[in-house]
């Protein structure tokens, strides 16, 4: 192994262009999670791995698959990028549920069961009723579970999660979001779904999205550490890690894509504001993919062991991807 | 190695049902080259090979997926049969070259480039005019050879053929045809084709499909290896397999379709006639998949010696796999 540390950086949907893959490098990303779906049918969601596929050709030295937690070794070995794929949203595999081994043999890893709103397997966050898991919801996770894409329900509401943790035979994730008790936005997480969550052995990913920090973009560094340090106390080292949901060089047409898709006649600002409906300015600590370092450095200057650091920058992402990426051993 | 010989038929077209897994194993076949496309869309395609990852679930230990030669080795070495997916016509990868890559991620193996008529890489053989492969043929002829995903002339007309030949950096494949000179059905293969062919190191599939066989259903075992005999002269014993086209328990409708698709408003009766329409009665000693051992027990009373027999029952096909499946090491 390099001495170098294992970074992963367990969201991103960055507006995706070759430099981009050069700052991975910078920011020492042996691996990164991409979202590739909001709202994309499948075959729009082919299209959107095909344009992956055309850059794992063109960089073959910078960039590789992310299948496995392997992989990731291989890339940090060799100092390239392993990129994981994942879906904010079900809508890829439409209604029918031979899509999930399908999505999954072309590269998907995590795929959120709702975005938002009510989809066909369970409710998003920004409903008023919440009526769990659906039919279909139950048997999509079971097959998850089965072919090893892992449940992800950063934007499902909190029924639906806590069922979700309760339904799948295997640990889950919410790859991007804070604690309620620490930013008390919509889309953070009351400490009922963290602890369900981290006691069945899935992760949260911390999310550095101005929406979903305390005092949003001029949050500090050393509250970003001090929420990690507590929920450490309360849910144990080993479950946390960084989600950071970097949306980089986006245009702000795309969060109205991401909150809007197809299914609105009427502006919905999500978790802006009509004065405040773009994307929102990043913390002056986490600007781009080259900042992820940063992060390391702040965890250790706030106190946390090396060790401790290791698990949260990369280290625990990697034993979540060993157990539960593809079928179970 | 177990001592069984080590069998491959590189084309079927049953009408799978469960128990013609069983007949597999009946017929000793460590492999089959299974088509599951006409002129069925990207999207028909993928439930296509969503039916058979349905199939790999329920019967682990009879079928595996053949993604490579060794997957083969590990059949035969185990007792299942792995299967090798093809397509007849370029139709699933619609007019997206991307889709060539996203094809050989699910599976696919082989690929034909044109299914009797124009399509929009190259020329059909039942076609008028044969003005060679296209533009779009050109460029995916070789993204094709780039993924390791096999060209197919079966159903092309001579001259896109030629220039398959020619265009291709890697062994392209005639899956299932005879030689002209022996039957000159339409569909079978001029000498100057299966020269260049083999020439470029590409493989013939010898098909047991009544219309290309001399004599038809009434075909003898002693007909179809006296042709097998002076083809291996002719380009030797090499270049050789078998690629039966059974087409075993479809009903007559499928061959309407495979004749007719979506194109024709008017009946095409392809290689039949009005007053032969359906599919021909295979000779008796190819009537299912369980009978493929009989060509091997014919080929040695002909007079092949057993290398010649192994070599021609499933060793070509499988050193082709070697060399032709996945990029190019």
């Amino acid at each position: 192994m390099s001495d170098k540390p294992l970074y992963i950086d367990n969201l991103q949907y960055v507006n995706w262009q070759p430099h981009h893959f050069q700052e991975m490098a910078d920011g020492q990303l042996s691996a990164v999670h991409i979202t590739i779906c909001y709202h994309e049918s499948f075959r729009e969601t082919v299209t959107n791995f095909s344009t992956f596929n055309k850059w794992f050709e063109a960089y073959p030295d910078r960039l590789m698959r992310g299948l496995t937690g392997d992989d990731v070794r291989e890339a940090h070995r060799t100092g390239k990028t392993a990129l994981v794929f994942g879906f904010q949203n079900c809508s890829p595999i439409e209604d029918d549920i031979g899509l999930i081994e399908i999505c999954h043999q072309l590269g998907a890893r995590f795929m959120q069961l709702s975005y938002n709103n009510q989809s066909l397997l369970a409710t998003g966050c920004y409903e008023d009723e919440d009526p769990g898991i659906t039919r279909f919801g139950k048997q999509a996770i079971k097959e998850m579970n089965r072919v090893g894409l892992v449940v992800d329900m950063s934007h499902s509401a909190d029924r639906s999660t806590l069922e979700a943790i309760e339904i799948s035979e295997r640990p889950i994730a919410i790859t991007h979001a804070n604690p309620h008790w620490w930013h008390p936005a919509r889309r953070n997480k009351t400490d009922e779904v963290i602890k369900a969550l981290t006691d069945a052995g899935g992760m949260i990913g911390f999310s550095i999205y101005p929406h979903h920090l305390k005092d949003a973009s001029d949050c500090t560094m050393d509250q970003f550490c001090e929420m990690i340090a507590r929920a450490a106390d309360k849910y144990g080292i080993e479950s946390l890690g960084i989600g950071s949901d970097l949306c980089q060089d986006q245009p702000d047409s795309v969060v109205e894509w991401m909150r809007n898709g197809r299914w609105s006649k009427v502006m919905d600002y999500g978790e802006g504001s009509a004065d405040n409906a773009g994307f929102p300015a990043q913390p002056s600590w986490f600007e781009t993919i080259k900042d992820f370092p940063n992060i390391a450095n702040g965890l250790s200057s706030y106190g946390f062991s090396d060790k401790d650091v290791a698990a949260v920058m990369g280290g625990n992402w990697l034993r979540f991807y060993d157990e539960n990426f593809g079928p179970k051993l």
